[in-house]
C-alpha cells in the first residue's frame, strides 16, 4: 500500500508563559493512505489549509481550562480548524475528494473520525482558506468598540457592525494596522492602543457618550478601561483575552461593579455553539465576499514549517487578519 | 398651619471608604403639613418605614457611578426607599390615608414629586415592611450559589431557588447565619466564609460538579473563586458587590477569561428596570408569605436616630435580612 510522507508539528512540552517555537517540533512521519478495514466512522484528510488561532495557546496547558472536545498533549500533533480534501472515507456520508472543513491536525495528512468534520464545502468560487475564519448582531446606531480590530475575527466584527449601521471604532497595535481598519475596513475611527498611555481617555475620545457594544478580544486593562466608558444596558460579547493567556498570573479587572451600575450583559462564547447556524450564515455572508462588500484579510504563511512561528508570532502582534498556514493545493 | 417636627437624617461629607455614622447627621426641623398651592404634581408622605441598604452607600460617592434617578449631596436627608401614608396630595391619582410605597427620604415628612411613587399598597395583610423588600428565575434540578445569603436580597433569592427544586447553597459571615439559613430558611447548605481559607476549595466541596447560577452579592474574592467552579453556560446576574464598596481600589477578578472558556453570562441591574413587573410579583409571591411558605428575615431598627448606626453596621455584616428603619406607627 502506498506509504507517503506526512510531516507534523508535534506539541514538544506543556507551555508557560509565551510559547516558544521550541515549544514544538516539526517532525517527518509517514502514513498509508488507506482508511483502516472495517472503520465506517473515520475519514483520511489531506490537509489544505489549517487555521493558527490565540485559543490554541490555551490547550497547551496542562490543565486546560477550556473544553472544545480537544486537548493536546506532549509528543502529539496540534488539533486545529482545517480545510481539506477527502483521500479515502470510511463513513459512506463522504468520498473521495470531497472538500471539507472541521476539526483535524497540523500534519499533511490526518485521519479523523467523521464527526469532527463539521460541514462539506458546496461553494467554491471563493478561497477556501475563507473557510477557517469568520462572527456579530449590534443594532442601526449603535456605538461598537472591537479590540484586536486587526485579527481574525476583530476585522470581520467592524465590518457587520459597519454594514448594520454602527459607528465602528477599533483598536489594533500599530499605525499601519490603524490605518488598514480606517481605510481599507472601512472602520470609523482607530487607534494604537501601545501609543494611548490612558486607555480611560481615549475611549472617552471616541465615545464621548459611551460604548453599547464592546467586542472583547483581549481583556486585562482594556477591558477595565471599556467598563468605565459602557452606556446603560451595554453588551459585551466575550470571545477572547488574549493579553491574558501567557500570563501566569492574570491582571485584575477592578472595574466590575459597572457591570451593576450600568446594568451591562457580558456573555462568553465558543463558536461550537452556533455551529447550526453556520448554513444560515453561509447565505449572509457568501454574497457580500462575492460583492466585494466586505473585506477579508489573511495572513497566509506556507508550510508546517512555518506553523510555530506563526503561531508564536499572534502574541506579539505580527498578524495582520487571518493567520492561515497553505499546506498543500488541492 | 399646623407645622410639625421632621426629623431627618442628613449627609454631612461625601464619604472616603468606609461610611462612619459621623459622616451622617440628624437634625430637628419642621414641616408645614401641607401641599404647596397649586401643586398638582406632589404628595406630602408621612413616612413610615424606610429602607437601608448596602447600594446607599455608592449614592455617597462625590461622582457617584449609578443612576437611581436621585443622588446625595452634603447637607441635604438621604433618599432611599419607603412606605408611607399619604397625608395630603396634590395628584389627584391619591389621596389622604392611601399607603403607598416608593422613593422617599430619610425624614418624619416628606414633600415628593408623586412620579416617586411607585405602587399604591392594596394587600395589607401582610407586614407593611415588607414592601421595602425583595428578586431570580432558576430552573429545577440547577445547582445554585448565593452571596451573603443572610442579606435582605439573598434569603429570598435561596428560598426562590428551592421552590424551583434547585440545590442552593449559601455564604455567610457567622456560624449563626449560618444556622439560619440551614435550618430556617431551608438552604441545602451554608458555610461561614470568614472561616474558609480557601474559597475555591470550599466551592469544589460543595459543589463538586460545579454552578449553574451563581447569584452575586459581594464581588472580590468570592466571584474570582466562584468563575473557577462554574459549569458550561452558567450564568451570574450580578445584583451587588458588597465587598468592593468602600475600597479606593477595586480587587482585581483575574479570572475573568472563564466567561469564555464556560461560555458563561454576566448580567448586572437594578431593581427599577423589572418594576413593571412588580404587580405579577406580588401575585407570585403574597400567597407564599401569607401561606408560610417564604420566611422573610427583617432586622428593624426603631427611629430615624438608629439610621446611621444601621447604614454603617451593613458592611460590617450585623444585619441578619432585610435593615428597615420603623419612623412611625401608621
Amino acid at each position: 500500500m502506498a506509504q507517503v510522507r506526512n510531516k507534523q508539528v508535534l506539541l514538544k512540552n506543556y507551555v508557560i508563559g509565551f510559547p516558544k517555537e521550541s515549544d514544538m517540533e516539526i517532525v517527518e512521519g509517514s502514513i498509508t493512505l488507506k482508511v483502516p478495514e472495517g472503520s465506517s466512522d473515520v475519514v483520511l484528510l489531506k490537509n489544505l489549509y489549517l487555521s493558527c488561532d490565540p485559543y490554541m495557546r490555551l490547550l497547551m496547558y496542562k490543565d486546560t481550562p477550556v473544553s472544545l472536545g480537544f486537548h493536546y498533549s506532549p509528543g502529539s500533533p496540534l488539533t486545529a480548524f482545517g480545510v481539506s480534501k477527502v483521500v479515502e472515507s470510511g463513513d459512506p456520508n463522504y468520498k473521495k475528494d470531497d472538500l471539507v472543513w472541521g476539526v483535524t491536525k497540523w500534519e499533511e495528512y490526518s485521519l479523523v473520525p467523521s464527526a469532527q468534520i463539521l460541514f462539506k464545502i458546496d461553494h467554491t468560487d471563493v478561497p477556501l482558506s475563507y473557510y477557517t475564519g469568520i462572527l456579530g448582531c449590534p443594532k442601526k446606531g449603535e456605538k461598537v468598540f472591537v479590540s484586536a480590530a486587526s485579527g481574525a475575527v476583530g476585522q470581520l466584527v467592524g465590518q457587520f457592525a459597519k454594514l448594520t449601521g454602527c459607528y465602528v471604532v477599533g483598536s489594533a497595535g500599530s499605525q499601519e494596522k490603524v490605518d488598514i481598519l480606517k481605510n481599507k475596513l472601512g472602520f470609523d475611527e482607530a487607534f494604537n492602543y501601545k501609543e494611548e498611555s490612558n486607555l480611560d481617555a481615549a475611549l472617552k475620545r471616541y465615545f464621548p457618550e459611551g460604548i453599547d457594544i464592546y467586542f472583547e478580544n483581549v481583556g486585562g486593562k482594556t477591558l477595565d478601561a471599556v467598563l468605565l466608558n459602557m452606556r446603560s444596558h451595554g453588551r459585551i460579547p466575550v470571545c477572547g483575552m488574549i493579553s491574558q493567556y501567557n500570563l501566569s498570573q492574570a491582571e485584575g479587572v477592578t472595574n466590575m461593579a459597572y457591570l451593576i451600575y450600568k446594568e451591562i450583559k457580558m456573555q462568553g462564547f465558543i463558536v461550537s455553539q452556533f455551529y447550526p447556524l453556520y448554513p444560515k450564515f453561509l447565505e449572509f455572508i457568501l454574497p457580500h465576499i462575492r460583492e466585494g462588500k466586505i473585506a477579508y484579510v489573511e495572513d497566509i504563511v506556507e508550510g508546517l514549517e512555518s506553523g510555530p512561528a506563526a503561531l508564536v508570532g499572534l502574541f506579539s502582534g505580527q498578524n495582520f487578519g487571518k493567520k492561515v498556514l497553505a499546506i498543500a493545493p488541492q
